[in-house]
């Protein structure tokens, strides 16, 4: 068992959860919590560590089958732990590898989140797992977006990190001109947007270019749209929040596309 | 100049950031920020606290002259914020007292959302947000929701906290029976449903019912609806967070009320 937080391995636990730049380097993650853990592809499992009383409680033994792991003191796993109420397990993870070619399937017509410079771990989070229920094909990110293996963004996509095949894009025009090259027509969330969003079919290959939470789409990327569309909005509001722009976006999509 | 996290005052605003008995005892709740400021109506002031050096900033100028204030050390208006990182400006309000005939306007046909025990503040704010830009009449909450004057839910809404009418249901079936015996319709988004939720008619008088993020709604309160429904979801995903869905709803009847 380990009792001390100075243990090696601790420490790079808890180095994987704050340092962005040490996952990329190690191509790690960490997961935490029995439902994000129970639906780790086993393949991706490097490492388990589980907190004294989660290894002593009867409920847990079916779920500790699944791979090794090392039992740490709770006081330990507490400072492992990013969340405040720490849950008893977490993995050392591979991170996932996509190609460009992997977001766009043949049997059915892409259909693309692409997100530029997405702040919020929360809304990146929570838009991928919308994102998945509306049928996406996959999620292109600019270079500055917040990194999709921060802790928090992993907890909000509720397992969707598992199964959206996502993209960071160091060159987002770059990727958007090639892939409207290849016959995706792309629609701006835009505030100065004309044509409704109701207006627009997307049962063809498309995506939605949503911006920033503040500033929304650099106007860069927003001309590389073929068309810039506006959700109405009523009262006084001046924006929508990212994440409910993207969400009314997709399920009208989704919504389209089912019928 | 107010220089002591001792002061009175002082003590009085941490306090009420905190204590939401408090607020509802003395009705009064705390906004911060100059964007929420500017949009705070006047007449709901109580008093005004900015920081030294948001008072000597010129651009501050003008949205100074809106009422009093009192000038607080940058050290001690930190200790009285909510946020990590202040924003200089904060005023202690006057709480809306609404009616439930407030929620039901009669140039249009009312379209509620009803929510039971969301806890999440920024979901909550997310909503109210959202709500106002779908053209909401009013936004029902049982007694157990997280309280609207919660610091986290009132930065959440981005001022719409001011224009959307709100009443919390001490008894929410008993509020919900009374609107069904005035003509209103309630849908509930329920994993159970069976109609999807595009194939309703919301144009007439209605409302959305939205529960808990992790149960969902109750049974009581799900018995209540006239019809439960279904957003059709890919994927593996089990759910969506309740904002997500209360979105893709009020927006679902925003289009048709526009149609």
């Amino acid at each position: 068992m380990i009792t001390t937080s100075n243990n090696a391995k601790v420490r790079k636990v808890l180095q994987l959860q704050k340092k962005s730049k040490l996952r990329k380097e190690e191509r790690l993650f960490i997961v935490e919590g029995p439902k994000m853990y129970e639906e780790l592809p086993v393949e991706r499992i490097e490492s388990v560590f589980v907190s004294e009383s989660f290894y002593h409680a009867p409920e847990n033994k079916a779920l500790l089958r699944k791979y090794e792991y090392e039992v740490v003191k709770d006081a330990v796993f507490a400072d492992m732990s990013d969340t405040k109420t720490p849950q008893g397990i977490l993995a050392v993870a591979a991170q996932y590898r996509y190609e460009l070619a992997d977001l766009l399937p043949k049997k059915r017509p892409p259909f693309l989140l692409v997100l530029e410079q997405i702040q919020d771990p929360g809304n990146l989070g929570t838009m991928i797992r919308t994102g998945e229920a509306a049928g996406i094909t996959g999620v292109i990110m600019s270079q500055d977006t917040v990194d999709i293996y921060n802790p928090k963004v992993i907890r909000s996509t509720m397992g969707s990190l598992y199964r959206v095949p996502f993209f960071v894009a160091d060159d987002l025009s770059a990727v958007l001109t090639r892939l409207k090259g290849e016959g995706i027509a792309f629609y701006a969330a835009h505030l100065k947007g004309i044509q409704h969003y109701d207006a627009c079919d997307y049962r063809t290959a498309c995506g939605f270019l949503i911006g920033n939470e503040s500033n929304g789409l650099s106007d860069q990327v927003a001309e590389l749209a073929d068309c810039k569309i506006r959700i109405p909005m009523a009262g006084k509001v001046e924006s929508l929040n990212a994440a409910a722009a993207a969400t009314i976006l997709m399920f009208e999509g989704a919504r389209q596309r089912r019928v």
